[in-house]
């Protein structure tokens, strides 16, 4: 069997595993906390010892061969030359990622944008399975995405296509981080969502939110307001009914663009369930294109914990060799 | 030299032209008002008559050879069947015009969205050639566009892609003509154009305007209104600076979402020149990610009265043979 190494590098964890080449199957996904503060140097050598685990476990299997690695990484990057222009939850800069990984751990290597790589792993592997046209949104921390066209990630003129997250849906709305006004990610993202319910329980909303993090507010995640909305909060329920709404709109702009046979929308804020989906298809139902609407699935992803590592191999096998660098040949 | 004819169908006129296979030069454009009132079986019999003796003509050039059609037409329509499901415009209802055209004239056609066709024709042989990755906008009396992605049209799962006129850009927003809120369309189009001048005429603000109209407000249409803006008048370029404001934020979004290398511009609206581009421009840069509006120009269409003919042409040899219809065995 031929193996593809699939790292994912997130701001908070790193996450490797060797995926077969034709998608059937992973092994031996191991995983450990990014740390960034440690510095670039001191990241890279603890990623390079944990992909080094499993290569080896990898190549103890009778037949089996590595045929390279498939890096995700925060952005923006270049694909073409391997380098992280910038990624500010990890601090690094003008990092030549794709070649140190591959003079490390001596397999040639790519290098794609994280949230590229989830949307291809939910297409290889996951919810998007079979389909032709895909979009991705991917909601975190910030809200990316990612575009597949033809069963190829769609990368745009410099790598920055799928920024879905900072497309206008109010033109006068909420200030978004970006320093754009009305921005998707300023409605829809984890901190986005926190912050929406923390503002509606200062000014005095009652919810069982507080109690969940010993009523210190400053600790409030988007996950204490997906459980809550669960338990049937009221604060919590209008804070993802109203995310739910931007969402919605978000993505029939993009179904009224796309046209494509499936949306999937992958992190955390799926485990809301039926409380975001519902809103969220009314409103795409009611802002899109009726053809494109009925043309067109909207699912959560299926791949929560493994899409970065699905997609990163599937990345791989798409931009090599165009796209790669080798080892440098040792001295 | 190998043509291909040009059939771009419109509300206004039917357009119709020879177009050399490697683009380099057009022949014999002929063109006469559609008067869709006449109803669909009459509109065709001019058509066909219109074309026929475009390939007449055509036909006459020593080693001059006609190898299909291409028709634009407005939809929705099915690329893969050939079929219009419905023109407000013109009135027509599933019309089976692939195979109608194909069966009069005795060539192999292929039918694409008008809006598709027009930016095609600017990547083919105007404001975009050359370039891979572009993305194009339409104003007229609705608001339009097309993907061109690694230098093929994108048509989506079901031929809706593009429809960037209906894209949410202020979720509160006025009331666009489609039922939804805050479209594109609702700000940028033709008669919204118009539409907005005449409420502030009609409000009480001074301009030039009623006099190109004879007093009738009625009459105004958006080239009163670009006319007046070059002219300094302050209700219209108030309003054109609007209308650019909204388009440059629609624009912002398909930067981010797409990272193309040109956005193309097409219609009447790029009459009022820098009085529109500027603005536009100062918007997207303020809405857009620096990486990707450094990676792309913002560009006028070049055609103006041929890239519906040049498009449906180039569409042909896209389509071709795929996605056309023969002429029935004539008995």
């Amino acid at each position: 069997m031929r193996y593809v190494i699939g790292i994912d590098i997130g701001g908070t964890n790193l996450v490797v595993g060797a995926v077969a080449e034709d998608g059937s199957q992973y092994r031996h996904l191991r995983s450990e906390p990014t740390r960034p503060e440690d510095g670039p140097d001191a990241v890279l050598a603890r990623l390079t010892t944990l992909a080094e685990g499993v290569i080896a476990e990898t190549l103890r299997e009778p037949g089996a061969e590595v045929i390279g690695i498939g890096v995700g990484a925060p952005g923006p990057l270049d694909t073409r030359t391997g380098v992280i222009f910038l990624t500010p939850n990890l601090g690094w800069v003008d990092m030549p990622l794709r070649q140190r990984m591959a003079d490390a751990l001596g397999y040639p290597t790519t290098l794609d944008n994280d949230a590229n790589c989830a949307v291809l792993g939910e297409w290889w592997q996951g919810a998007a399975r079979g389909s032709e046209h895909v979009v991705g949104v991917t909601i975190g921390t910030g809200v990316g995405g990612g575009v597949i066209i033809g069963g190829r990630l769609y990368h745009g003129a410099s790598d920055c296509a799928g920024e879905f997250g900072h497309t206008t849906l109010d033109a006068q709305g909420r200030k978004c981080k970006c320093g754009n006004y009305g921005c998707l990610e300023a409605y829809a993202s984890g901190p986005s969502i926190a912050n929406r319910a923390v503002e509606a329980i200062r000014a005095g909303a009652v919810s069982v939110i507080p109690a969940k993090v010993g009523g210190d507010l400053d600790l409030v995640t988007a996950q204490e307001v997906y459980q809550a909305s669960q338990e049937g909060d009221e604060v919590a329920l209008e804070v993802v009914r109203d995310a739910a709404r931007y969402l919605g709109a978000g993505i029939a702009n993009l179904i009224n663009i796309f046209n494509p046979e499936v949306v999937v929308v992958c992190g955390g804020v799926t485990q809301a369930g039926d409380r975001l989906f519902a809103p969220l298809r009314q409103e795409v139902t009611r802002r899109a294109f009726r053809p494109a609407v009925e043309a067109c699935r909207i699912v959560p992803g299926e791949l929560s914990g493994t899409a970065g590592v699905y997609g990163a191999a599937a990345s791989f096998l798409q931009l090599f060799p165009e796209r790669a660098s080798v080892p440098a040949a040792s001295g």
